[in-house]
């Protein structure tokens, strides 16, 4: 990219927000990121509005910025305006749009990060012209969105949809949420770590290179398995299996074209997502008599969110 | 509405094409039905197209006739044109619409009996002015329809939303369409007189009107409740909770403003609904941090199908 | 059997209590059934003493008789002198065994129905010489016998071992004892009718000659599995898969060298029993390090009980 | 008894042999432990028999020996000779006590470590008097011994009975013995802190003094619930709540007299013994009809194992 185009051409800031790190992208209108900036989290909510600002106006002195893009890891309300809860962010019940665009000259647009990440795959990733499709981004829970006709589908009060807690195990394993047997609890990295922790815990005699690791991820089991070791291996069969069962949910809840699996555990989607859609395939109602929807990679990674919130905001912006 | 008005405004029939009666409502503006017709369904798919046919023309005889619709049992295409699949009608991947249009002068709407249930309710019924909402239809099976925006959500193929064969019970319930443990095999009129089977085989000493009728359905097992019977009461008990289940999952899903409760057990819904919604509420992810979707009893009862479906068929030819 | 032989050495009787018929064979030491006398049960206590009574007085003209047994269907006490419960006959707290010998001459002696058809296979049958062995009785529900050391294990209580009733699906069928998820529910005659149905109902597409049959039972599904019937084949399986568990748990939890596998069911046992003893070896624990034990099946069919309890006479009145 | 009476007397010793330790007691007529000696446990099988016969020469430079038993955490063969299979210990397929019995010139009894256990206390412990009665140890896992008349029920092969992996809930978790489900995968010392751990993974926001200790242990949990923790309170409750059905189905199996709970959970017993006796009456097979097990808390703690090997081989000695 040369000046000159950086120049003839505004650009979009997309946050993500996360409780470790906060990160700036600077995206172009071919959804590339140009620019990044990272700096770590306060735990302090104007702390951290004044960072945002703060790191917006450095990248302002280096780029034409026409709009900025919040991801937040949260509910936000209907009119994504304001954080209503955020687990690992300090915000609570805060009207963190109008906080930012009365220091911010460009307009500033929230949205949930899952939902910035399904409209990054959308405009510029695995889900380019798809017409009903959903994200299940899948990493420490399950995240879905739905997308209709180019727009996110937020229900009546912004948190659709909500699938990592469906029920899908009676007096199954406990979850945060209160409830027993949520999919999430089978059907996510942190259930894949879970249950290679059971496998060990169940078989002391089982030797395996994740007993030496007291606090492995769904990630260490991946690469476990990836190695050859025997208790990973069973342990990703377990989680494609529910895999499986998730993706069919899906295809029988939304109806979609095309699924797009995304978060943490997709960046090793060749070593089980094959083998899962093959599965799902069976499981959806009417298998057999119906179109059935394409299963995708999400192909942003860990961008995804500051590429599409970026985008999200140009769009609202007018700027592309 | 006087007399009058009546005639110098156009009415919209709806046809109810069931397994057993072919039913039509000449419905009004005003989403009354003024006039019923009422055959046997045929056996063979062209007496029956004919038989349509002859049923509309005779409507037109005694009423000034604008439009058409006819809400099918079975899988349509994306374009509500061609039944491909319907268990308990004649038509196998057939052109419906264009057949009946043919030998008609009026416009004609094809659509999904639980959807036109859904239209007429948004139009006429408990859904009037929702923006999100969802019917569940109760009965056999469930069947489900989102609206949005005063749109029907259709998925990508037609199908969505398909809920009642989403799994909550693992290795559960044998269901006809292959799997085990699907939702509605626990949650529905079928599921309550199955659990009262159940519950009358596991002991032969217990006694209850039940036992003498060998082929009773879920509403004889809400009769028999509604009369004190010990044993239905414990059925009704577990339809309940698995209703409650089923209402959180939905609320969870699309984060509806409304779920409207429709469908065969809805006739009942005094006996079990309110007990179920204030356990639904529960169970719904970050209950007690967001705002719950109303619960509600469909208000047109048995009509709801042929009502909706003459009234999309009034809308598409633009009548009112 | 000449005359001379009948008389030169005295027999002994056993009766069989049943809610239908009582039933009455003269056996003789090498375990044959001689003679025999049925008559229809009697609703009243009093009734089936006096008709006990008269049955014997009735074969004692024929035979030599030197003592009489009677197998019943229910709870005895320890001593196996009162009967304290018995869901299909008249008593209840009732001192059967002094009440008899009261009109009698020769030596009384009460036992459970499936403690007699034991010792029948132990003396006679299948269980000759087996020192430590299980009678699992698998018909309407399951009767489990230990011998040990020619003894019958009765527990402190006169009631071990009950293995019917233990929980293997939690909150899973409902069972006449309050509970949900026994064994019997999944592992008997009965539930495989209950699993047949449940198949039936769950698809009322599919075609079965059980479809007919409004009130099967498990024999008519075995019949139906062995002319070919998919479904009954199905149900079949789902059966065989819940025997093995149960002879692996009668396995674990005796140890015993040999399993006679009785009941109404053992009449098809070629229908099953060799695939679940396969499977049942793999669940035992330390299964491949330890012996296991042999599974046969009954010998004495319906007779087991009365042989039997003649048998446990005849050896109390120190005969043979 | 006076000091007199001990040398006029002769004692037993009984070994325990663990994986960690060697441990051996001096045990009067009395029952009582006089005397003791530890070693650490070596991993090579002559060098333990050789500590075995070494301790034993030292004990009886000071007490009149008169027999030696040994308890031993393994499978014996049904004449106790041979120690089959040990996890945790150097033999396998040892004819241990004959090797012993050539250096040791006082008869030497062998015993499965439950056995010798259950044993104790029926000699001097909870079980004293008891005619039909079971033991449940419930620590790792669960041990069970079946007393019936003075001796100890060995089934045909001498594993008789095993009841931690009668299988509870289909599917469930993972155990080492391959299954899964097992009951004692929920019922036990392991499961009451896998649970715990299950429900601290579940929800990371949740505080208990547990989150802190990487390797905690059932009894960690149960010193949080006595000091309140309410995480390890649900722990203990869904653990109790097991222990009830645990009894539930030694009732039905055995129909004892008597349960006596013991191992490493027995310490706590007050916590839940109570509690879980109650839940568990009420799902014996004919509760309410029938007499019901007694359920006391083990009396000799750590020592009951040497105390009935040593019991167990000054009988078969002929000393008391």
């Amino acid at each position: 990219m040369s000046d000159s185009a950086q120049h003839a051409s505004p650009v979009s800031i997309g946050f993500d927000i996360g409780g470790t790190n906060l990160r700036a992208s600077v995206v172009d209108r071919a959804g590339r990121v140009v620019d990044t900036l990272q700096e770590k989290s306060r735990r302090d909510a104007e702390c951290m509005e004044h960072l945002i600002v703060e790191m917006t106006r450095s990248l302002q002195n280096r780029h034409q910025v026409g709009a900025v893009g919040v991801a937040v890891a949260g509910f936000l309300d209907p009119t994504c305006s304001i954080v209503q809860f955020a687990p690992h962010l300090p915000w609570r019940d805060a009207p963190l749009k109008s906080r930012l665009q009365e220091h911010l000259d460009v307009p500033v647009v929230l949205e949930h990060d899952a939902n910035s990440a399904a409209y990054g795959e959308f405009r510029y990733g695995a889900a380019v012209g798809a017409k009903t499709w959903a994200l299940c981004a899948i990493g420490t829970g399950i995240g879905a969105t739905l997308m209709h006709n180019g727009e996110i589908f937020r229900g009546a009060y912004g948190i659709a949809p909500e699938l990592g807690h469906l029920p899908v195990v009676p007096n199954g394993r406990p979850c945060a949420c209160g409830k027993r047997g949520c999919l999430e609890r089978y059907c996510s990295g942190t259930a894949l770590a879970f249950g290679a922790r059971e496998l060990l815990e169940s078989d002391p005699g089982t030797s395996s290179p994740l007993r030496d690791k007291p606090e492995f991820t769904g990630e260490d089991v991946m690469r476990a398995a990836r190695a050859g070791d025997e208790l990973a291996l069973r342990a990703m069969g377990d989680f494609s299996d529910w895999l499986s069962i998730a993706l069919s949910m899906v295809g029988d809840i939304f109806d979609p074209e095309l699924i797009v699996v995304g978060g943490g555990v997709s960046a090793n989607a060749d070593l089980f997502l094959s083998a899962a859609t093959q599965k799902a395939q069976k499981l959806v109602v009417g298998a057999g008599h119906r179109p059935q929807p394409l299963v995708k990679v999400a192909e942003l990674g860990g961008d995804a969110g500051m590429i599409g919130v970026a985008t999200l905001a140009a769009s609202a912006a007018g700027l592309w």
